[in-house]
């Protein structure tokens, strides 16, 4: 209503007072960039940060080409319960069995056609290679472009198994906000994660504007040569790299050479230490979030065993969102 | 003269056609963004495919975030006479040789300190590691921050033994504008070449307006750890991945994750072979240049033991670009 009869008073005759009024009351009935995010803390320390980085001529300014803002995927992003890429790689096992039919009786592939993921899971927790089998199986042995289909194909099919809806359906509304804000005051925004560089690059610009070259996660080495004739990249699961913990830094700094000054993780299995420690670490003004899985009503709540991502936050001083009190939506679609 | 009278007309008054006169006399006085390039086929054809991809609604039209263009360095950008990232092994070999009296006896530092490079160099055409050595002592073992300052160091105080100018000061002046006029087409410009990505990003903004995370190049894997309780990256030798020949493609995907549009190699090892054909195999419309060094007077002259590049330009439709023919200036200090 304000609005309304501000714009018909305008329409007859503005005087620079009306104007300036005009213009603070439109300020104020803009959208909040945040709008997903509960007032709080975590919110405000957020705001602030951007307001002092980009505040020429101020103590904290940070010019543009340094603004470098790396996130975290799964759980921070979006949801990662269950795992999206482990149920992309289930997928396409199920998709290639027809053409193997000696893997109903051949582990690992015989559990997950039996549609028993524990036995993956137990394998991998004993150290066993039975769940990096199955990923090597779904990830390598075929061109880039062939690859790219199939991600899509899964993308276009799969349904989250609580949600259901769309895997992609299932980023954080509250971080999409928080991508285009930053990227509104000229911070580049950036995916560092241990999911696979090519799996996310099939949809991360439209999921979250985050262009492939501003993609960085898991890889095995391609390899450039000729498949009948024709020149391509082929996917090995050699010189595996992933993508976590420790090597997140190491990643940032191959993709980037630049240190972030804004960073995001989450907690679950201590992987994001690494790149919130690097980040802590710029000599110029810094921004440290961890998201906190605390809510089991509308997503999922979940703690590490040694709770050492929350003691880093303590130590290092990140500031800690907590799903249930910091974000008033979670999905796009609640 | 002319430009002045336009001027005083259209204060005046201006009709349609004088207005469209002005315009097309004010283009024409635009500085060919081209200016250090002789008129021919190979600044032609770049002009005219520059023009194709960014005229909307033509047939050959290519979205702004489709527009990659990736450059070689080492011959392609400045001069590679010799080759600046092994004069600046020998330059932190000799700095280092205060510490290491026992250098004096042993090789390959024997060699270098006395200023015998052929030593080396035959040693890496015999399939030694001598050369391999030098590198990793001059590249390794310290931390980022430190191999960068060194590096600083070599660029304020070392002189290119033929021209006596800084080694920034040798990059070639029609590709500075070549990459100018590209970016203002709207293309991302990337460095992709055999040269260190950590030595190589020190210089590239300031030399090529690239920027760091557009720098693509050779590297040892860096780890991150806690040295003297302070989490820093550091250098090492270890899976040493060599950006050349079928790398490059590999390296491209790893970086951008898009198939470049634009890509520019020059003549010697058949070094960018590899990503003139990624290129080439790309279904947008694309554009490969090919630097030939046949200017022994400007620069130097030089070519192939095979002759590969140039067959496989030849082969593949790529434009060659002739030093000698194709260039008006060569350096910015001509």
């Amino acid at each position: 209503m304000v609005g309304i009869g501000l714009t018909l008073m305008l329409a007859v005759s503005a005087t620079a007072q009306e104007q300036s009024l005009a213009s603070s009351v439109s300020g104020a009935q803009q959208a909040d960039p945040l709008g997903s995010w509960n007032d709080g803390p975590t919110k405000s320390a957020i705001l602030q940060f951007v307001k002092d980085v980009t505040r020429e001529g101020g103590p904290k300014f940070v010019p543009p080409e340094q603004r470098i803002a790396t996130f975290d995927n799964d759980g921070t992003l979006w949801c990662e319960q269950p795992a999206v890429q482990f149920e992309f790689a289930i997928h396409r096992i199920k998709a290639m069995a027809g053409d193997h039919p000696e893997w109903k009786e051949q582990e690992p592939y015989k559990s997950v056609l039996a549609g028993d993921s524990q036995h993956l899971v137990e394998d991998l927790i004993n150290g066993g290679h039975e769940f990096l089998k199955v990923m090597e199986t779904s990830h390598a042995g075929m061109s880039q472009e062939e690859f790219d289909r199939h991600v899509k194909d899964f993308f276009a099919t799969a349904r989250h198994p609580k949600f259901k809806v769309a895997y992609t359906k299932l980023a954080y509304s509250p971080m999409l906000e928080l991508l285009a804000y930053l990227r509104a005051n000229d911070f580049k925004t950036y995916i560092c994660s241990g999911g696979g560089i090519d799996f996310m690059r099939v949809i991360t610009e439209d999921t979250y504007g985050i262009v492939p070259e501003n993609v960085i996660g898991s890889n095995g080495r391609n390899v450039f040569k000729q498949v009948d004739g024709k020149w391509q990249l082929s996917k090995t699961a050699e010189h595996l790299n992933i993508n976590d913990k420790t090597e997140k830094p190491v990643g940032i700094d191959l993709h980037i050479g630049r240190k972030p000054i804004f960073a995001a993780g989450n907690v679950r299995s201590g992987g994001d230490i690494g790149m919130l420690t690097y980040c802590h670490g710029n000599s110029l003004p810094s921004f440290q979030l961890l998201v906190n899985h605390d809510d089991d009503q509308r997503e999922f709540a979940y703690a590490e065993k040694d709770n050492a991502s929350l003691d880093a936050a303590k130590a290092q001083g990140w500031h800690v969102m907590n799903m249930k009190s910091d974000w008033k939506t979670i999905f796009s679609n609640d």
